[in-house]
């Protein structure tokens, strides 16, 4: 079954909000075997949505919508589906009910707006909505089926999760496997040449594609067809002759990801981590306990955003930091040491660097990084120089941290 | 002037990559006063990219294709450009010269797949991509730009600042003007009961949209006209009049956010801050420390993920922990005096909670945070029931302090 997806928002279409809800709508589809043929975003328009939505059943079976229903009045698209449908709007009981419910759990009173709310196509189905006031709108036309839902994406979530997912369960044909093969050490077009054999190799039912990330090469398979078990034993064996070409380069499948590998390998030995953070500011603390159960194996960090926090909660020596500057292989390896020791953990990050955009100097520019790892066995420390944006620097000192404690955690160095 | 946004990937369609350019290329074309009437996400076919480009073609005079451009074999953009064209790939001398000068730069050698990257369609002219080796392509064709880019966010932004935007520049007739409030403490339809006087009196030209968030609702003016100082005065005058429906409500306009106001009164008033976080693990550190010169006001943070560091390390009273337990009143405000007293600042924030999935009890469900603020005039804490989802607790526990912290800097409090 093919599928559009159709979100609907004058906030998209300037920038204002990044549409997640589409990526998200569509890594669920796939799994269950729909392919999204393509995803448009459209303005708070009338004729747009009528002429969008016309020209999407021309190519899809399945259209879900999101965006345009609210409790406020920038709400045109129950009305557009009113006349797209050749209906009116009739009050629903059952989505009156849902905005009550909801109300009421949270202490507060229900408005004239919402009863609003409650007003549907005649047509449609109503379909529940655990998480919000905008009621989802289920409709079948001439072999279609069209699913409104609102742009919030915490309440699309739910609706999806929980009403349109197993809905529509059970009736695909045809199946897609996706694996995606985690590289790093390698660029692009290094790595684009080293596979050129392997990749000429593929069955035809098999695509690649390269999805490059700061600090990483993420490699795409993604298999086609109807027989579930044949697809997954192809797939697998092209990932097996994958690694006599890249294994080096291999780190990771899926949804794997610095943080979560970090976390399994600290599990796996029992060990424990602190870091202590100066440029990244907190960001790689944040990204190890993003990992539910992170507890277990991480007991915390110091971001020390001063000198003064450097010295005396992280034990550097003053003279270090007046000679060799907060940015420096001394001060790193001060850091991690001094963290390892005062939180009592097997292991330790240490970051300190110019994330930009003031602060460099001609000698150590902005993007200079250091980062030190300490180990059971000692403490090693390695400098970067990133880029000259802020944000990207912290993500990129970030992962570069974690993934050398990852290297040392699976004792490559 | 009309622009169109199409976005090539087959990585965006199964959901494992997020179009964040599209919003930021329409971000930029707004600033400039282009507006974009529609965003297509569509797969690496080039039947499907063909009649994308068709369709888009009668609807707007700008085109912006990003994706499809790599050094590797997932890249069928070009050979369909030369198609839509009626033209033949060519090899590009200046095209070569970036790859060389990029790779060099780096110490990498080049290799024969990245000659494969300077062949570009013959009727196109080549306009520079100083951050990567994918050339960027501007074609004309029967009134109609188009501009093809590399998908790779860091390469797309620095060809569309340098290049792009310069040379759209100019011949603007039509002036966008948005202007965005941010209020909180005041949910979606009650806001919307509150100001519909205040929306019903809007000029024609001035549309409203609400853009609820996590801890706020952003109501968004957009303008839409000729005369650039006309709108902008209706516009003030608007915003000047939500201010005696909902003025106790706003806190911020456009690019604000919570972070970003903190910082500013706490430099305003030249007082210092430290965080001692438990379960939002560091993410209201990263989030303060994202802000560019935050080093004048933020110390650093002490990340407390275990008893034994909030004992040791935040002065937290063994017995506490034992009687109250780490997610309680008592607990917040010892972290918030510990840390304040410790790294020396005026303000301090402290959050212990129960992010979830696991850990929740009959008594302390999943999303019971505990948030205490430490002023020079005294400690305050306050409780949440956040909801079920860890990574939207970690974020609403932080907006959610931040927020106390900034409320107590307004002397709201």
């Amino acid at each position: 079954m093919l599928a559009e997806i159709i979100t609907i928002g004058d906030e998209l279409l300037i920038g204002q909000v990044i549409d997640t809800n589409s990526a998200w709508m569509a890594e669920q589809l796939n799994r269950i075997g729909i392919k999204v043929h393509q995803i448009t975003s459209i303005s708070d328009n009338q004729d747009h949505i009528l002429r969008t939505l016309h020209e999407a059943s021309g190519r899809a079976r399945l259209i879900l919508i999101t965006g345009g229903l609210g409790p406020t009045k920038d709400d045109i698209t129950k009305q557009t589906l009113c006349k797209y449908f050749e209906t009116s709007l009739i009050f629903s009981e059952e989505a009156y009910k849902n905005v009550g419910k909801l109300f009421s759990a949270r202490g507060v009173a229900v408005t004239e707006i919402n009863r609003l709310q409650a007003m549907v196509p005649a047509n449609c189905k109503v379909i529940p909505n655990s998480n919000g006031t905008a009621p989802c709108m289920w409709f079948e036309k001439e072999g279609v089926v069209y699913v409104s839902m609102p742009g919030v994406p915490f309440e699309m979530k739910g609706i999806m999760e929980e009403e349109i997912i197993p809905r529509l369960l059970g009736s695909q044909e045809k199946v897609i496997i996706h694996r995606t093969i985690l590289t790093e050490g390698a660029g692009e077009s290094f790595l684009a040449t080293l596979i050129e054999p392997w990749e000429d190799s593929l069955p035809p039912f098999i695509k690649l594609a390269y999805l490059p990330q700061p600090g990483m090469v993420r490699l795409r398979l993604t298999a086609y067809g109807t027989d579930r078990d044949a697809l997954q034993l192809a797939v697998n064996k092209a990932e097996k002759e994958l690694h006599t070409y890249a294994g080096k380069y291999i780190f990771g499948f899926d949804d794997d990801t610095m943080e979560s590998l970090v976390g399994r390998l600290l599990r796996e030995k029992g060990k424990t981590l602190s870091t202590a953070e100066s440029c990244t500011g907190g960001n790689i603390a944040q990204l190890i306990t993003s990992i539910a159960g992170s507890s277990d194996y991480f007991k915390g960090s110091i971001v020390a955003y001063s000198n003064e926090i450097k010295e005396n909660f992280l034990d550097v020596p003053h003279q270090i930091l007046v000679d060799c500057g907060a940015v420096s292989e001394q001060t790193v390896l001060a850091m991690a040491g001094g963290i390892k020791q005062r939180f009592g953990t097997d292991y330790a990050i240490a970051v300190s660097g110019i994330a930009g955009p003031g602060g460099g100097t001609a000698e150590k520019p902005v993007g200079t990084t250091w980062i030190a790892i300490a180990t059971p066995a000692g403490t090693i420390a390695r400098k970067f120089l990133l880029g000259d944006h802020r944000g990207r620097n912290i993500r990129k000192a970030s992962v570069a941290a974690l993934n050398m404690l990852r290297r040392n955690l699976m004792e490559e160095i």
